[in-house]
Formats: structure tokens, C-alpha cells, sequence
């Protein structure tokens, strides 16, 4: 089942920089692996924001919240997610 | 170049059905077609709104103009766009 | 799974009264119907309005759009879906 | 009488960390025992937020007022309170 | 119980003048004799609207949404409610 | 003249739990003292909420405006005021 | 007493020309009468809108309300009012 | 020229006592040399609120935003500004 | 004098087609003439919305409205203006 | 192709002034040299605000992004980004 995620980070700036860049680093080897594994689908940057549109690919709900909840940058990140399904229009058999 | 667009579609209840019919499988018909072509990347239905979610990717803004102010349901239609570019932790080679 | 839904209904005036009884007669049998085949879980009257809280349990969002997109009100409401997943402090064993 | 009660959680980073731990704690007893009491009759996590929706059955405002403003997490949350009542198209017996 | 409530009359224009005036003798009548059972215990204008701000004593959120939802106005009306209860510095012993 | 006040609480976490304390007592001292003299003519509280309704009652709006600033919590509250007037429909004698 | 009011005019359509010409024309002269006696204290236009913002200067918010209810726009006016006291800075005599 | 302009000031409870009062102390004696020289043409409090509306009157937009700049309060206010015009039924003549 | 004007055209579906199509040949023939003299310095289309973003130069607030309300489409739009200055940071000898 | 941009300035008190003036002397530099390579073609000042609306110029959406990100001021500012194309009653040869 597909998702649409609206993330929109944003890290205190009292946070230390070298703390900050440790959770940047894992945020972004979970992500590629989630990518791997095909939970999350597609990830694009909204030009000029420090956000992103994902969609993810789970099984559940609850899957998808264990994913979202565990991602290191998870509690400096509004988050808002879609439940999506197939348009009648589309013509792309993966777009499901 | 990748923009995300969110289509809210609301037909006003004067006009005749048959008329609404007609324009809803032209906007099928083009839809289909600009799917084909590739400028139309990705279609998702919004669950329980008469709503879609779009992915469009051309070579300019205006060629963008063009396709949605063309699309037959374009006068019953609130649209908006957000541009957006590669992720940095994006692992997929055409998700740009 | 579950999901949290919110239906605005808003019957414009010019609809005739019969017709518009027609169509709440549909709704109700067809409400009813869904809550007994355990779909439609829960169905609350927000006070002072003529809006409902609602939660669904389906075994994906297409099947969720299917039932919602089939309400015979559906032409007439606001509707706005949320994922709900189980809460780590919940001790129903069937609120999941 | 029930109540639709939306609880968006906000923990200020200032907080130590086992100080928050120990709060959650009290929560999650507290939130454990309301809900075998019959008090708090549902509560779902929102997906991807931390936040939850729930529906407290209480005998009078004051009650309810005093349940939730005691709860450990309380100068940490947002609290939205809807009153709901009886759907006519309701079948479930304790729906109300 | 005490519930807070907010009426905006929106009447259309379409409505036939004589028709208005008679919900609105209807909705005066019905309001006067709901301030005489105590159950409407305060009735405000909002200065330069077409609205008001209510104060309605009702022993359960079931007989509040009857009251409500049978005013001859109900159709014309966004209505919002807001549950009250006790305040610890109050010296009145009839607010609550 | 009546005013209708709404008043959101939002003590911040850095001011001591004494100093706070403080305050609020005299907040509490103060509140009362203003009911007694007629120009806090209601006070409730706002179910799960640190906000309140109130009814001013004042010969003139720099009155108000003197009662509410000098509120030992005000520069810790976000205050909005809506001026109110007789309704046509009102029977309360004392409802202007 | 000071009010700051804002008036956003909207006639609807279907008003016929004649009729819409003859309301405004009567709303000019009661708006100028107003002027004349000090109740309208100002007037402005909002650049680029069919909306003016005006201050009055009432004995009481029930005149206040009387003469803004009065105006014959005002079924196709979205009206907001904002109490104003003196400026402890101000040094018009006449700006209280 | 005529420009509307609504203050809120929101000043850090981090900035020392002393300081601040020394802000506000050159913000009124600046304030009070700008409604003298005519620029700053009105100044009123909001009910309740630590804000106020303002007319200002400059021979550019330039002039207003160097005086708006360079208030002292400027870093801790939000400001929004609406171009005013003559209202055709205004009758004072320096309303313009 | 530099306003940045945001303008949404809503032409509401009861108006006859031919005179629509008049209206807008009327439209743009006058915003080509103000292009040409100079006040409507700047004129952009939102891509996928019937809205613009312009930029206009005025020797006054006055003559910016008497432009935007003889606009032949102005009874038709939504406009919003905000008054623009010469940025400190700006290299264009004309961006002021 | 043509972006419209707004930025809004926030700069942390908790900044020290003198890191603070570095970085908008730099973001000063920077700003100049994307001028003057015509990629930043259009910065105005909005009256009342530290915010800016500028209009970029840039071959890609993935270049704009790279001119925003990289801006001194980046992690200080709220950035909303609109695409533009050409008006079809623009007369200016260079606004498309």
C-alpha cells in the first residue's frame, strides 16, 4: 500500500554540529536501505526547503509508523502522511 | 525537470451529466496519453477525495503550463505546484 | 487496519427534498450494512453539526476508497482520511 | 458521554532525558489505568506523529476536565475536545 | 453541563423573503422558550455580525445536538461547540 | 458593556516553579476581587485546555483594557476580545 | 469609544444592476451622515479591494451594532470589529 | 500617502528588564517625534492585546519602511502593512 | 513607487461565454497599455493557476487603484497587494 | 525559466551580533555576484518585514535549489517557492 509523507526537518540550533551531523549520516544510510528494501519508494526535495515528498511502499499502517518513528531525525521532522491508492486513469500496473 | 501536483477537482452540480461525462473521458483519454509520453510521471488517487496526486516531469515550465491549463477538467479544477529536485540520499537513478 | 474519518455533509438547497431523502435512505441502509459486515467500526455524531467521526477497518486503502467513493452522500461531503495504528499504552487487544 | 480527544505530544528538548522517561512512565500507568476504569474507551496512535486520537467516556465535563488535566504529559500536549453523540444510522448498542 | 456554542446564520438569497421571516418568528419563539427552561442560558449578539455567542446548560450532549439540530435556523447555521467546565477561580456558584 | 474574552495560558518552562506560583495566586487574588466588583462578570475554563472564557462587564473599553493588562498572568496569555451586544431574541434582563 | 471595523464588500451576482446601484447609493448617504454626525470617524479604501477599514466612535457597543447592522450593504458585507483604547504613547488629543 | 499598519510586539523573555526598558523608552519618544513631525498620523492600543494599529503618512514607500526599520522595537515586532486609498464617500477632506 | 500585486481571476460558470471572451479581450488589451506606459511594470502567469503575479509602478496608492478597479476583470478577481522598497542588497538601478 | 521566491529573515537572538553581521555580509556578496550573473534577477524589499520577494532565473530546478541551499542566510530562513512562465498578455520580450 502506497503513502504520500510531506517530512519538513527542522534541528534546534542549540543542537551540537557534530551530534547533528552524526544523525544526518544515519538518517541517510536508513533511508538508502529502506530504498533498497523498496519501503520507501521515492524521495524528492521541495526546491528551496529543507523537506521532502516521499512514498512509501508498506504492508500495514503500523509498518509504516515503525519506519517513520525510527528514522534518526524523527523527532526534529513534522510529518504529515496520505493514505493513497490506484487512479482510475493510470496506466503505470506498478502505480498500485 | 519533476513537479509535484496536487488536483482537487469539483464539478458544480449545474452542469448536465451527460456534458460531465463527455469532459471527465476526454481528461481519461488525455491523461492516458501524456502518461505515455512520460510527462506525466506518476497518478495516485487521494483515499476518499476526489483528489489526485501528480507527478509531472518536462523540459520547461511553460510546456507544464500548457499540459495542465489544456486538461479538460482545467476550469473545475484547484491545482497547485511545488517544484522539486533530487535528494541527496535518493538512491534511485531517475527520480530527478 | 484502521482509519480515521471525518465526513462534512453539506446537501445544497437546490437538491430536491425528495430526492435528497431518497438519497440519506440509501445512506443509512448502506452505513448500516458496512458497520454490520464490521467495516464501518465505529460511526459518532460530531455535536451540533452535521458531520460524523468514523473509523473503517479495511485490509487496504483501495478497499477503504472503494466503500467511501460509493457512499450515496459521497457527492455532497467533505471527507479527510488519517492512518491510525496501535497505541504502545492501548490495552484493547482490538483496537488495531 | 463521549468525547473525540486529540492529544498532539511536545516535549521540549530542555527537558533531561530522565526526567521525560519518567513522566512517560506515569503516563503510560495513568493512560493504562483510565482505560481500565472504562474512562478512556479507545486511543490510537496517528500515524508518522506523535500524537493520538481518543475517546474518553465520562459522566460530566468536569470530569473529563479533571482526567485529562492530570495526566503526567499534560504541560507537554495540545488537547482538542469535540463532544460527540449518538449517530442515528448508528447500529452498535454502546455506541453512545 | 455547560457548552460554549458559536452560531453564524448564513440565510441564501434565494430564500423567498416570507419564508425567512417565518423561520426566523419560528427560531425567535423556539430560542425565547429554551431561555425560559434554562437549558439556552445565555444568548449574545457578536457586535457587527450575523452571529452569536451561546451558553447552553444541557444534563447530556445528546439533549445539547437535539436542541441544536431542531432549530428551525439549523439549515442556515455553522455552528461550533465547546465544552465548559468549572473554573478554579470562579466565586459564582451557579457557573458551572 | 459586555466583552466576550477568551485568555490561552502558556507559561514558559524557564520562569521558576515559585515565581510561577506566585503568580498564579495572585492572578487567583486578583480574578476574584474583579468578580466581586461585577467586572469579571463570568469565568469558565475550556475542557482540556489552560484557557478560559470570560465575560467582562466594563463602562468602557480602556477600562478593559487597564483590568486586563494589569492581569498578573499577562504577559504569559494570548488574549482575544469580541464586543457584544443585547440579542434581539434574548429574555435575560441582565444579558446587555 | 473607538472601534476599528473592516467591511469587505461582496454583492452577489444575480443582484440586478438597478437595484445593486440603488443600495449602494443609499449606503453612501447614510455612510456620509454618520461622517457628518462623528460616529464614522474614518474612512479608507483598501488599495485594490472592494473593502474599506473605518474607525467609529460609539457611546456603546449596541450603537455601535444598531448603526453597522443598519447599513443597507450590510447583508453583503463580511464585517470585523476590534475594540481600541488609547496609546500610552499617543500624543493626538483626540485619538482616544 | 496613507498606510495602514498593524504592530504585535513580542519581546524575548531572555532580553534583561533594563534593557527592554530602555527600548521602550526611546520606542515612545521616537514614536512621539514621528506623530509630531506627521508621519506617524494615528496610534491606537488594541483591547488586550500588546499591538496596535497605526496610520502612517510618507511620501514613499521607502520613507515608510526606513521609519518602520528603524523603530526599536523593530526586531521584536511583527508588522504587516496595507496600502490605504480616498473612499469615494468619504467626506473628510484630509482622509486621503 | 513598486506594489507587488497577486491577482486570481474566478469568472463565475452563469456568465454567457461571448460576453466572458469580451471581458478578457478588454482585459488584455488595457494591461497591454499599461504595460506600455509603464505602470504595470512586470506580468507573470502562476503556472497551473488562472492567477498572475505583477508588478506595478505608480506615482501614488490612488492611481494604483483607480488602475486595478477599472480593471475590466476586476469585479471577477480576488487581488492582494503589498507595497515593495529598494532592497539594500539590490544591483539594479531600476528595482526601485 | 522564471521562479518566484519569498524569503523571510528570522536570525535567533541567541546569535552573536558579530556572527550575525558576518553572515549577511556574506549572504550581501553572494546575493550581488548572483545578480550580477543574471541568475537572481529581481530583489525587492517587502515594506515592514525583514523578508524579501525576488524573482531567479536559473536553467533547472535543481539549480535553484543549489542557489538557495548554499545562500549564508539558509538556515535562518522560511523560503516559498512559485514557478512562473510567460503571461499571454505580457508585451516585455524578457519576462518569460
Amino acid at each position: 500500500m502506497l503513502f504520500h509523507v510531506r517530512m519538513d526537518v527542522n534541528i534546534p540550533s542549540a543542537l551540537p554540529e557534530a551530534e547533528a551531523a552524526a544523525i544526518k549520516a544515519r538518517e541517510k544510510a536508513y533511508s538508502q536501505e529502506l530504498q533498497s528494501s523498496g519501503q520507501w519508494r521515492h524521495l524528492w526535495r521541495i526546491a528551496g526547503q529543507y523537506s521532502n515528498i516521499s512514498i512509501f511502499d508498506t504492508a500495514s499502517i503500523d509498518e509504516l509508523h515503525t519506519l517513520l518513528s525510527t528514522l534518526p531525525l524523527f523527532p526534529y521532522m513534522k510529518i504529515e502522511v496520505m493514505p493513497l491508492c490506484r487512479h482510475p486513469s493510470s496506466i503505470r500496473s506498478n502505480d498500485l
